[in-house]
């Protein structure tokens, strides 16, 4: 039995460097709040605001390095108080997907695309995913215990070695889990 | 293999014969918008305000009919929104859950106990049960397939003559599955 904490992702954004430019001003380099269970990933002090056709959700924050892509990261939730119907999509993975506006303290950008409902996944080193018996691609099925227990099915495993065993969920499905970050949860590969 | 079509509870409150007094005026009965799948239960055209100490959740429905307590039924996203921590309780048993301001157009009610995260749960009538081949009481899983597939343990079955064939879940818990209404789930007791 192999077991991995669990990450519960709230709503974020990844930034490009034209977009961090527009929003946060031309010389502005992102600022670490807080490093991140994956290695080189960091919560940053940045906020920006997130507008779509039925509302707004203020202060959603960005986490670093910037990406060669705008990427925003929605619950099902979210998407529904923003009035936008966004596709379940594994990080990166962004044609075809909705837009909506990102306003930050020093200007406004009209995405046209890249906001997604983030597939479960799983993280894992090489290592980790050796002792797992699991392979980078692979889709697994992940059982939380509990109150609220359950069986996640078709959860993707991202392994390699920028990765570090992490059970990332959103947080409709942390809650529908009764799950808090850190939790130990079965990987059934 | 028994399916039932799933059924999910947006925020909501049943309200005592005194509260909706209150809430709307000495006289007044509760006006039905639509029947529910459940026997001689409806939504109603009346809502109210939530208030808790950290947020308000405005037009709340209300379903009828009245019932002896009043009782509030969140996610764990709109507790939270509240600032509420509320149990996942089975419906009724309201002992020891914590209380909110209800803001109703003739009155407010300080409800000082009523506020519960719903138990998912599978109503069926006798005749259900007996070909699902489950019982009242009994605790069972509920497969969902699909992109967002996954198994819910610790479902409650709800079983007699009060009761349809209806799988009830939360927000939370359909977003999690990637669930609309009406879809049938698999019961495996």
């Amino acid at each position: 039995m192999y077991k991995v904490p669990s990450g519960i992702s709230n709503k974020h954004l990844h930034v490009s460097e034209r977009d961090l430019k527009i929003l946060f001003g031309e010389n502005h380099e992102l600022t670490c709040k807080k490093m991140l269970k994956q290695p080189g990933q960091f919560a940053c002090e940045e906020t920006v605001d997130l507008a779509g056709p039925k509302g707004t959700l203020k202060r959603v924050r960005v986490l670093g390095p910037v990406r060669p892509e705008t990427q925003v990261e929605l619950s099902l939730t979210d998407a529904r108080a923003l009035g936008i119907t966004a596709p379940v999509r594994e990080s990166g993975k962004l044609e075809g997907t909705p837009g909506l506006t990102l306003i930050g303290p020093e200007g406004t950008v009209e995405l046209d695309h890249g906001v997604i409902i983030a597939l479960r996944h799983v993280h894992l080193s090489d290592e980790e995913a050796a002792e797992a018996g699991v392979s980078d691609k692979q889709m697994i099925r992940v059982k939380v215990e509990g109150e609220r227990g359950l069986v996640f099915d078709n959860v993707l495993v991202r392994a390699g070695k920028a990765h570090s065993a992490e059970f990332h969920l959103d947080t409709d499905e942390g809650n529908a889990a009764g799950l808090d970050n850190g939790v130990m949860c079965e990987l059934l590969p």
